[in-house]
Formats: structure tokens, C-alpha cells, sequence
């Protein structure tokens, strides 16, 4: 029989699966990584990163908090079979990591936080700290982030989005305006509420009392068996019709939200930024206000643009109807170059806009930040 | 300069982050596992995993499907670096799994799905079919989960909890009855949602009108620096204390609830059924419903519970409050002593209640048909 003790250890540690089918002669072994902690955040800044790996033969942490090219750092074994190596102090962000076993990407099994994105699951690190009180989880009313599946009659499947709401939704009896928030060509629908911070990000606004308060939507970008989504038709791109005929429709229809184009805005970033420019200033019926980070239509497909729509963007009407149109851009983003040739044209058009050309990269890093500056703009 | 066709490539795979600070000399280099899809599932229940590992020596794959004792199945690697095996035909069912690279227990990269235990994270399966229906993203309304963080003032800590809401609660108006649904000691608040399956079962049951729509709030049992919840008295654990001074009152500030024992229910599974027991049992002002699956008391747990609570436990008081009283355990559930020891004393003080012996063990394939098969009894 087992013992009341080891039957205590087996629910703690989840190893009860293990014998579950076996109870009358229970093999009891703990799971040789059950005090490993990883990662581990020191009072300093620096962070130490902690896997059982008794068999490897080399092991190394990759993670978004390292400059490009940088070498990854090493982690040593001990006797035990743990490898550890503390880095930093690294700056307070949100960052995701994975560990390099041998060649294979594994994720931290000690680290429950996770983000996923277009093709893989990492761990993820918030090191709090200055500059990155504006994305943590403090002390303020939070909203939730709801995951909801539903049908796409569009793409002929279910599909998943994230949904923010804001602090006293459920029983305010309002109706709120809502944010189309998009995600990049590497990520998915989960990213914005995890590595992006987005609710955290609201929930801080909102408790200085600098944004309104608004749902945000957080589709799922990619189309399976379509390619990246960075043409100029949006009628090309099957996210279009997803967004516009089952997205909005679902949550208009099931969430307490405002339905005209006043109480409606849309943002994205690179590929999501592309999926944002079609979708939004082709209808503005819809859409009033449009944020677009770090993207811009590449040269072919702007000459495609120019060439179809000078006429109707340059238009009294147009002008009218976008009452916020915001693009970022940073010094160092492979996207600049797209940025800066887009606004070029809006200029020549005389479409009014606001451009930020800031610091960083194509990174998260950009992409929390310009949510931060953006958000406080809508719905005024 | 980077060409359009790479851009594209680094956006869609993620790998853009890699040459982001080195826009003028990007380094393209495609991630070596693009092209590995892993979980597979065939049409015929047979599933392929894959992990790209150059490096390891030896490769394993370890599931919930697996008999105990069975020697998890060994992958083989090609000469690209790719280890595969298929395996199976694996029953329709949800299971949590993970590789064993040499040694280290590693998430499957390819899969976003994964969910979340007390100590770790791990790839989620989920294989549709005969049996398993209850439990899939079947093509009928669907509520939400949303994740929650909240103040515990009694824990003094920011806590995370996750909520299942049901199709069409944010406009209906009306306010709904709420499960409290507690896991396992290897568990945390992700668990009932992923694994677990408890939204899909609660969207099943409601599209065939088998349940009341209803609000399940998933709370995190563990404290800190506190051991397993395992004793007889609500005070002695400082989850009571959270769940009904900080989960409720937030719950019921924040959502569209019903707040009285009538709309209450509490159920949890091992851990969080000894939990159930103690905060249910002595609070039948608050909850007038209780579910405990794969539980009981231990021993020595249990004769002091017969000590102290058998005049209370066998008033007609008790007997007119506590409206539904159900509890399951399995054949082969290392629980089933503590459970059938637990029932005994019922027996003995007549405090009515549904005993159900099922077929398995202590395990998510018992759980979720335990919330399938009593969420329906609920708030009649």
C-alpha cells in the first residue's frame, strides 16, 4: 500500500499519472528535476536559467533579450544532471526564450509562463523593473483575456482569438468601442496577450486614466495553406473576409461593444500591419482610426497601390472619414524602408497621418511600446 | 539588402528577431525544423511525432496514453536531424506529453497547444473520435475562457484564475449561477481549461440542452510555501481563505453571478476535492451543491473529521442545505480507499449522497467524464 506521504509527493508533483493504472504495487519515484527552479530572477537584474538534462552534451539559452549575432550563453552540469548558467543583468522587458539541447529547441519545463507564435511555443520571461512598469502585472483593477473559438464560415473552420475586456465590463452595463489588434507574420493569436503584454498594457492605461476603455480583439492572422498575407487587394487575402464577415460579426453579436465605424479601430504589426492598410482604408465605412507598426507595402505592391488608389485616398471623403491614422516605425527595423516610401505616397496624396520614427528594431519591444503610445489616441 | 522573399520567410517563421539589430547585414538563415509538423494525426488514430535534435543520442516520447510501466516508444532520426516515430492508434482522448531528449524532458516545438501542471508545462494531444466527442471543439456556440489576475488580500499576492463563460452571457442580460471547479495537487488553474477540456464540455452539453448555463471558475489552489492541502480543517489552509474572501468576492463583484448558496456549487478532484470538502461542507450558507472526484480524506484526516464534525454533518439542518452531494472515484483510483472510507461516514451520519465506482484511475480521462457526467446535475 502506498504510504500517505508518498501519495502526498505523487499529487504535488503530477507523477500520480505514472502509477495511476498500477495502485496496488505504485513504483514511487520522483521526477529528478523536482526542485529545479528556472528561471530564477535575482534582486540585481540578473536571471538564472536552470534545466535537467543529465544525457546532453551541450546547452544553451537563446533569448530575445540577446543582441543579434551574440553568442548564446553556455550553461555547465553538476553533478546531478542540472545545467544552470546566470545571465545579465538583463534590462526589465518581456523576452522569449528557449533552451538549445543538443540542437533541439526545448522549452524551460520549469517555466509554466508560455507565448506561442506562428510555428513553435517558447517559454516566456518578464523581468520587471524601470521602463517596464507599463507592461506588468501591478497592482491595478485588471480586465480578462478571453479565448474564444468560433466558426468561420469564410475559411470553412474553427478558429481561435484572444479577446481583452476591460475592468468592470462584465457589469458596467456600457457598451464599448473596439480595438482590431493584429499580429505579425511569425506570431499568432496568442502573442499579443502574452509576449505583447496587451491586457496588462490597457489594464495600466486605464488605472492613470489615460485610454478609454475598449475591448480588444486579437485575431488569428494566417490562413492555412495561404501564404504570408503582404499583397494590396484585400480581397486577396482570405484574412480579410474572416475579419469583416465572421470576426466582427461574432463579436458584435456576442460581446457588449459599439457597432460603427467611430467605435471601431484596427492596428497591426508587419504582416498585420499590411492586413491593416488593406483592410482599413478600404473601408472606412467601418474604420475610422488606423495604427500600423513597423510595416509597409514592399516597392511592387506600393506601385500597385499608388497606381489603384490615388484617386479615392486623396479624396475630400477619405480624409473625412480617417480621423486617426498612426504608423511607427524604428531607426533599426527591416520595415523602415517600406514605412518611410508608404508615407511617402500619403504624403503626396495628402493624406494626413502621424509618423514615429523610433528607436529599436522589428521587435516586441517596439511593438508594446507603440500599443502604449497608440491606445491612449482612440476614441477621442 | 534583404530581398522580399527572405523578408517574407523571417517574418513567417519568427526568425526575424534574429537579424532585427542588423538591418543592413541581415544573416538569412531559415530555422532547420521550418518544416517539421509534429503532433500528426492520421486518419486512423495513429499519430507521428517529430523533433528536430541533430545532437541527441536518444529520443523518447512520454504521454497519458501510455500504460503505466509501458516503455515509452524510442524515435528514430533521419539524416536530416529529425527523429520520428508513429505510434498508436491512440484512443480518442485529450492527453498532456512530452519528448525525453536525452534526459531532459522537452515540450513538443511544433505544437502550440500545451497546458500547464503545478511544476511544469507540457504539449497538449488532443485526438478526435468515437468517445471523446463530449470533450472536442465541436461546431456549436462557444462560451469564452478568460484568464483573470486578481489581489488576494488574504495571500497577499497577485493571483491568476481562469473563468469559462457561456455562449451569449455578455448580452443576455441575465445573471448566472457559478462552479467553483478546484484542481489536483499536480495541478494549477490552467488545468481544468486545457486538459482539462472544461469549456468544450460545458459548450457540449449546453448545445444538446443537457445543462444550465452556467459560469466554472477555475481558481489556483496552491499556496506558496504551503504544503499539499490535504487536512481536515478550511482554517488550517489558506486557500479557504482566498477562494472565500478574494476568488468569490471578485467573482461576484466582476461578473454577471448569482450570489447566494442556491447559484453556488464547489467541486475539485483529489487535492481540490479534500479542499471542496472542507470549504463546502462547513460553509452550506454559501454553497448548497458539492462534487468531489478521485477523494477523500486520509485516514487520520478522516478520524478527525468523525471526531469534530459528526454532530454538525448528521443535523437535519445540514441535511435540508446540502442539495446535491455527488462524488466518483475510480476502480483502479488511488484515491478510492479515502473515498469509500469518506462514504462510510456518510453512511453512518445518513448524510445523503451519490457514490459513484467507476472503471480507471486517478487520472484527466476520469475527470472530465466526472464533469460531464455532473455538471448536468447542477442548479435544477
Amino acid at each position: 500500500m502506498i504510504d500517505n506521504k508518498a501519495f502526498s509527493f505523487l499529487l504535488l508533483t503530477g507523477a500520480v499519472l505514472a502509477v495511476a493504472q498500477t495502485p496496488r504495487q505504485p513504483r514511487f519515484q520522483p521526477p529528478p528535476d523536482a526542485n529545479v527552479i528556472s528561471p530564477e530572477l535575482h534582486a540585481d537584474g540578473r536571471v538564472t536559467f536552470r534545466i535537467y538534462a543529465p544525457k546532453a552534451t551541450e546547452v544553451v539559452v537563446r533569448g530575445e533579450w540577446q543582441a543579434s549575432g551574440a553568442k548564446p550563453p553556455a550553461l555547465a552540469k553538476d553533478e546531478k544532471g542540472v545545467w544552470s548558467v546566470t545571465v545579465g543583468p538583463i534590462e526589465p522587458n518581456a523576452y522569449r526564450y528557449a533552451f538549445d539541447v543538443d540542437g533541439a529547441q526545448v522549452l524551460d519545463p520549469k517555466n509554466t509562463q508560455t507565448s506561442e507564435s506562428n510555428t513553435t511555443v517558447r517559454s516566456l520571461l518578464v523581468v520587471p523593473g524601470k521602463g517596464a512598469e507599463f507592461m506588468a502585472a501591478n497592482d491595478v483593477p485588471h480586465g480578462a483575456v478571453r479565448t474564444v473559438w468560433y466558426r468561420s464560415a469564410s475559411l470553412n473552420q474553427d478558429r481561435r482569438m484572444h479577446i481583452y475586456t476591460p475592468p468592470g465590463y462584465d457589469l458596467s452595463g456600457e457598451s464599448y468601442p473596439v480595438l482590431y489588434l493584429l499580429h505579425g507574420g511569425g506570431d499568432n493569436d496568442d502573442s499579443w496577450s502574452t509576449v505583447g503584454r496587451a491586457g496588462f498594457i490597457l489594464d495600466n492605461l486605464l488605472a492613470q486614466g489615460k485610454v478609454k476603455p475598449m475591448v480588444v480583439v486579437m485575431p488569428a492572422g494566417h490562413v492555412p495553406g495561404a501564404g504570408l498575407s503582404m499583397g494590396a487587394s484585400p480581397d486577396a487575402d482570405k484574412f480579410s473576409a474572416d475579419l469583416l464577415r465572421d470576426v466582427i460579426p461574432y463579436v458584435e453579436k456576442n460581446l457588449r461593444v459599439r457597432a460603427d465605424a467611430a467605435n471601431r479601430a484596427i492596428a497591426g504589426l508587419s504582416m498585420g500591419g499590411v492586413q491593416t492598410l488593406n483592410i482599413g482604408l478600404n473601408n472606412l465605412d467601418q474604420f475610422s482610426q488606423i495604427g500600423v507598426f513597423s510595416s509597409g507595402w514592399f516597392p511592387e505592391v506600393l506601385e500597385q497601390v499608388k497606381k489603384e488608389k490615388r484617386e479615392a485616398w486623396s479624396s475630400p471623403a477619405t480624409r473625412q472619414r480617417l480621423k486617426l491614422f498612426w504608423i511607427a516605425a524604428g531607426k533599426d527595423d527591416i520595415a523602415l524602408a517600406n514605412s518611410r516610401n508608404m508615407v511617402a505616397f500619403f504624403n503626396q496624396i495628402g493624406l494626413p497621418h502621424t509618423f514615429r520614427e523610433t528607436d529599436g528594431g522589428h521587435t516586441w519591444i517596439n511593438w508594446r511600446r507603440y500599443l502604449n503610445e497608440f491606445a491612449p489616441l482612440l476614441f477621442r
